[in-house]
């Protein structure tokens, strides 16, 4: 039995243990949004760094941030060998709406092929797949085929913020040939995939502001403005009816794709009757002239994520209230500069401010680029490879709405490419109630990255990945 | 000493032990419009009756309702003397948002000359003024000078839904020649005011609904439309850019004011700098055309109480949400049909209905028509005529913006008129957090009311009240 084999039956041996950490894991509730889980954060990077110490990593370390910790581990036992970074994140989105889970968030529950919880998809089922091949690894041939380092962070759900500075601090410990990420995720349970760009993102806050104090609405209405109107006015007024956002200078350097991209897009299994079906919603919408993939993948986006104000409980309260609320996010395309997104969207609500009202604009520093992996990147063949091997065909070659900030770190900071090698499904509900993690995943994650480290080291010529910028 | 000297004296002697009763009535949490408050309802009426009793009243009743009990008492000892009914609500707004109230709501808190708590404006206040007379004259001199009936409903809060159909199956123990209401307000503590109009009310709720769930906003953001930029571009369309309402319909039946009218709300003494004093807004807003005293009095208007969907709270969280909330009540004039407007906003609503969402619209049951009080009608004229004794000057005669709706039934089902005779101001942010009433205003309250049914009783043909319709 060659090595390679070994360590896969070992993985098909420790199943239920594989689970069992994800139940255990998947319990704390390690929401980086909300100060009150500080302690949690906590308690996951230490369960964390237990976990990969238990998986023979002698080398483990909490980092501090300016926020919540990052937990770092490394092997380098392979000299000669490539060396990745392994990239995950161990913080979780906020469980809201709560009642509309139908098991706790924090108690993971497996019901028959999926185990449901907050953030067993996003990310830390994904991310334990890497430490339990480590494991599997070190326990079975008492070595790793090439050299890896970990790190993962707790801040990933509310835009990495700190990470920038950590990993130029510790530019010379996570310098490695690129970065294997086991946070993004396929895009069906059927057909393997390989995420090759994400959207980046940009992000603001911005408040409303009427009378000093909330006033009856009987006795005022119609006197003053409404700041939930003045709002509603703001709001509408950031797309134009053709569903495009209607900001001056948001699409400044964004460009076309070529007709064969478009064609290799409209080329994928997807129908919008599957999506619908899928979403629940009654029809697609988007910017005219874009497919709904396009719509996703390659196209910016100005989305409100939440809106609030005046008297939301239960019956009636005549109010007109001080002031009214909005979240907003921006999915960026290439070309467009996240740092200069908030300023064209403050600017553009101070131009339409209704009267008889202020506006206090707070942005973001939760901001990312979009990224693109070059086409002929050995991680990018690699991975092509090893899904074909796993899943008894070819992956998809597909784009990603979504946006992972720290890839622009790693590509800054570090110069290396990110392949994203995430064993998570689009369709797990993350970020919303009744998030699920299928469970047939764990192992198919693990016999992939297990082969992906072995067919790596073996590649003639994968050192030259320092140089897979210059393939495409 | 003649009867009214006695009376006042006796009430001069006991404010302490009015404030009392006020601080021991507000401490109830009676908020009608949360169920979990029921029992504090069912607490607030049963205080309510015995202190009727310890007035000295042997007819007091707890009527009940399909929702929240009415209290009832009544002294019928003058055969032949005018019969009035007092009206007043024990039940309270909520208190959201709690967090901006400085001290508890329902700690109420003497400072200074002021009382801050829940409900000691808008009505327990001004309601106990009317039993403290009552207790005066009975335990100075045995008796009222004429017949009284009190109905306390604990309902006011939500709409009165329940008591049309109580004041129909009571109207013959409710027969009166007017109602004397204890709820409304001054506009001012400076200047006597009598309240003679208010605005009828119409409300509804509704819902935009998109995705079946909430979804991640940068995998799907983009392709599906966002309920809450639906939502934006609905709320944005019931305006139009001069402040009108901009639903078909709307304004049937609404009739412009005279020009004399209008010169008499031209010379009260109100500014708009000092209006903006006192609400903290930056400028005053609203129709076209119309003064901001017009546009609280005599315009009807649509506004927003409460907007929300997505995700609220602390930090950022990436969702597309399935759902967003509108509440909105409008203030309506004489001509306006409540029953109706609900249905034109709805369909304002369907009409204008972006892609990609349905509309689920609530109508609400809260609804009245807007009132006036005529002109020589004697409770009116009695009320001049107190106030003057009072105050040292004649009252202003004023609107109202807010809506008491009651006052429909009392005129369709009972026949008669209200008289508003309450001591609360119009600046002491009742529906909002710190609401407060002005302890001097107890014992101007009952010097008041004492007088007003001394003096009604008093005028020579003060039967002929019943007739009162016929003298505008």
């Amino acid at each position: 039995m060659g090595d390679l084999e070994q360590v896969l039956d070992t993985l098909a041996g420790r199943q239920q243990a594989s689970v069992e950490d994800l139940l255990a894991f998947a319990a704390i509730p390690s929401v980086s949004a909300q100060a009150q889980h500080a302690p949690d954060i906590q308690r996951a990077a230490d369960w964390l760094a237990a976990r990969l110490r238990q998986a023979g990593l002698e080398t483990v370390e909490q980092w501090p941030t300016g926020g919540h910790p990052a937990v770092y581990a490394e092997w380098l036992g392979a000299p000669g060998a490539p060396t990745i970074l392994v990239y995950g994140h161990y913080d979780v989105q906020p469980p809201d709406p709560e009642d509309r889970w139908r098991t706790p968030p924090f108690t993971p529950t497996v019901q028959g092929e999926r185990v449901y919880g907050r953030g067993v998809s996003d990310d830390k089922g994904p991310l334990l797949i890497a430490v339990q091949v480590a494991d599997a690894y070190l326990h079975t041939l008492g070595r790793l085929p090439l050299n890896v380092k970990f790190l993962f962070e707790g801040e990933e759900e509310v835009g990495s913020a700190h990470l920038p500075a950590l990993v130029t601090e510790r530019r010379e410990r996570l310098a490695a040939d690129f970065v294997l990420s086991a946070d993004g995720g396929m895009w069906s349970a059927e057909t393997p995939s390989l995420t090759v760009s994400a959207r980046g993102l940009a992000a603001l806050e911005f408040t409303v502001r009427g009378p000093a104090k909330d006033l009856h609405s009987g006795r005022h209405g119609g006197s003053l403005q409404n700041p939930l109107h003045a709002l509603a006015d703001l709001v509408a007024g950031l797309h134009t009816p053709d569903g495009r956002v209607a900001v001056d200078g948001f699409y400044d350097g964004v460009t076309e794709r070529t007709a064969e991209e478009r064609e290799a897009t409209r080329q994928l299994p997807f129908t919008d009757e599957g999506y619908l079906a899928q979403t629940g919603a009654p029809e697609v919408y988007g910017e005219t002239g874009y497919s709904t993939l396009e719509r996703q993948w390659d196209r910016p986006t100005l989305e409100l994520n939440g809106l609030w104000g005046g008297y939301t409980g239960e019956g009636s309260k005549t109010v007109l209230p001080s002031e009214a609320h909005a979240k907003v996010t921006c999915r960026l395309v290439p070309g467009q500069d996240p740092a200069r997104i908030p300023g064209l969207i403050e600017a553009h609500l101070r131009r339409h401010l209704p009267p008889g009202v202020t506006l206090d604009v707070q942005p973001s520093d939760h901001g990312a680029r979009a990224y693109q992996l070059p086409t002929g990147h050995p991680g990018r063949r690699v991975a092509r490879e090893v899904l074909e091997a796993v899943y008894g065909r070819p992956p998809l070659e597909v784009g990603m709405g979504g946006s992972i900030p720290v890839l622009e770190t790693f590509s800054e900071v570090l110069g290396v490419d990110t392949v994203f090698f995430s064993f998570a499904v689009g369709d797990e509900d993350i970020h919303a109630p009744n998030e699920f993690f299928r469970l047939p995943r764990i192992q198919e994650g693990q016999q992939a990255w297990a082969r992906y480290w072995m067919t790596l080291a073996e590649l003639r010529g994968a050192t030259a990945s320092r140089e897979a910028r210059a393939y495409d």
